[in-house]
């Protein structure tokens, strides 16, 4: 993610995350009024603070936006609760990777004087973050599709599932065994969150994950951000045949980006036992309505990938990268044609299941 | 604080504030083993995390070192607790101004593999930054010496209290009603350190306070810092007759530390009503065994005035000043001379009594 509070910045261009929040308010709410057992779960001591936590936060504003709409939806529970209707003090934790630029988030927070106490959790939400059963709700958005790693066998010419001149499994003419690999990747990834999530939350607890996905049985390729990451793969290409990367570089070079299916989503959290799905849905598609502006479409996508396009290509090829992008989707189809609208944002609230442990282990 | 990690950073010029801490430790873990009623005070459940808060953290290794310190103390009460032997997991939360650069200190936690969970916690701590009842140890080293504001007295010319042309109360030739107005900032700065401290520590819990004082009955234009302000002050008014900065400028500018004698603070802290004293004692001043080295010095205060200067002065003065201060102190005696060295640093521990309010409100 860019950070600092710049035009090129995370926190300046995650509108698209920014409405799927508000898409999810409602539904969460709902939720939250019938999943929240304040009245007869001891967890929720009124003399303890409610504490909630984003995990994969990043920068802007749209977590502070998440945490403020979580505690309306609890404030209110806790209102409705006629033998004891007193609001706890809240206490939200964000928590992101230590290279998360926390600076200008605690800058964001702070400046908006917000009605809670707050703090910041570096670390990969992959392990544990949190002490044992702290938490009450724990919430993530646009964070479950990035993956801890790029799975090797991509990068491996011997291996069947070498992306040989791609940048993602969903560029035209992946192979399949390369969108397994990331599938692999994706299983193990999901596990390690919902494990730790399992020890942090409180038994009742509940859990709020929105994440971008893609329909059940549609080709990666056939998703915009497959068809964009094709595009911006092709800018690629062509900058290697003109020799300003060389073909090395970009052979070893893969977004780790993973797009679930709803199928395959709830499948992994059932199989892995501490959760109850209290509700898995669709979420409408942002942007759908407005008539698209090539530079909004290309600074979303510059903010979230710039940074790890310059890790491993250098600082100096980022500018060009864009340029080449921004002509080559600004002539491409994919923005205009809802025939390719087929990715798709998941809503799934989870209710920690009160025995402690994963069944069998 | 310079923040990040360079040779100017507070982070690699803070080894005074290290050394108390090591002095400190011995007494801290005896006064932890006496006072911390782990068998008997409900409020320290094992199910839940230890709390452990430093107020004032900066950016560095000293708050992971006053961290590791006061695990160690509290394990060994736990594993001493032959009842229940079981340590529970810690929670350690470092507070600080918002402005301060948590990113460098989360990185330099982060790669130091702490055995207990980590949060970042910006606010000032002259208000609430916790929920009450939430902490079971609060700690800050070297500053409560920074006052939250100077007094508008010292910088108004219709005033008694109007210091003209100095940067501090402990400049050489200060009037008395200089001293005495920081000496009310210092009050109300401590009442509300205790204040907001009182309702977030549990009853039981305690607090480790070290500060940079000065012997009772010493004169401040006759310790170290004292003497060390006078001649930072002197350049700038050096400077200001050059014409290189205006004495408007000069006349505005004054130091946010304040300098307390043990009998001040012990006053302030009894009337507060809150805590009781359990140990107020001297510790051993750093840097008095060794010969002085003069980079050293200028670099350590550098560290922590630099940003202030640059606010007031601008970018440009501050290479000049100091090195106009290095030059000045490296012919004068107070590197030297004992005599000048009757500043103190205060170790203060104290409990949080067990009624729930102030005395009287």
């Amino acid at each position: 993610m860019n950070g600092g509070d710049g035009p090129k910045s995370y926190a300046k261009n995650s509108e698209y995350q920014k409405q799927l929040l508000g898409y999810s308010k409602k539904v969460m709410n709902e939720l939250i009024q019938q999943q929240l057992d304040v009245g007869s779960n001891p967890h929720f001591d009124p003399c303890n603070p409610f504490r909630i936590a984003d995990f994969g936060c990043s920068t802007g504003r749209n977590t502070y936006i998440a945490a403020q709409n979580i505690i309306e939806a609890v404030e209110q529970k806790y209102e409705s609760n006629e033998e004891d209707p007193q609001v706890p003090e809240f206490f939200v934790f964000f928590n992101d990777l230590v290279q998360n630029d926390f600076n200008t988030l605690f800058n964001y927070i702070h400046s908006n004087k917000p009605n809670y106490f707050g703090a910041g959790v570096p670390g990969s939400f992959h392990g544990r973050v949190f002490p044992k059963a702290f938490l009450d709700i724990a919430h993530s958005s646009m964070a479950l599709l990035y993956l801890s790693r790029i799975p090797e066998e991509v990068k491996d010419r011997k291996s069947g599932a070498w992306n040989k001149g791609r940048i993602h499994y969903s560029c035209s003419g992946a192979a399949k065994e390369v969108e397994a690999a990331y599938s692999t990747q994706f299983r193990k990834d999901i596990e390690s969150f919902l494990d730790a999530r399992a020890e942090e939350l409180i038994p009742g607890g509940l859990m709020v994950i929105i994440t971008l996905g893609i329909l059940d049985g549609v080709l990666p390729s056939e998703c915009s951000m497959g068809l964009n990451f094709s595009i911006l793969g092709s800018c690629l290409e062509d900058m290697a045949k003109m020799g300003i990367i060389s073909e090395e570089k970009l052979d070893s070079f893969n977004l780790p980006y993973y797009y679930t299916s709803q199928m395959e989503l709830e499948t992994l959290i059932k199989a892995h036992g501490c959760f109850d799905i209290a509700r898995f849905e669709k979420l409408p598609t942002p942007f759908r309505q407005v008539v698209h502006d090539i530079q909004t479409v290309v600074l979303s996508l510059r903010a979230v990938t710039e940074g790890l396009f310059e890790e491993h290509f250098g600082k100096d090829v980022i500018e060009e990268l864009f340029q080449r992008y921004a002509e080559k989707v600004g002539s491409h189809p994919v923005l205009y044609d809802n025939r390719y609208r087929t990715d798709a944002n998941y809503f799934v609230f989870l209710k920690r299941k009160t025995y402690t442990s994963k069944p069998g282990t």
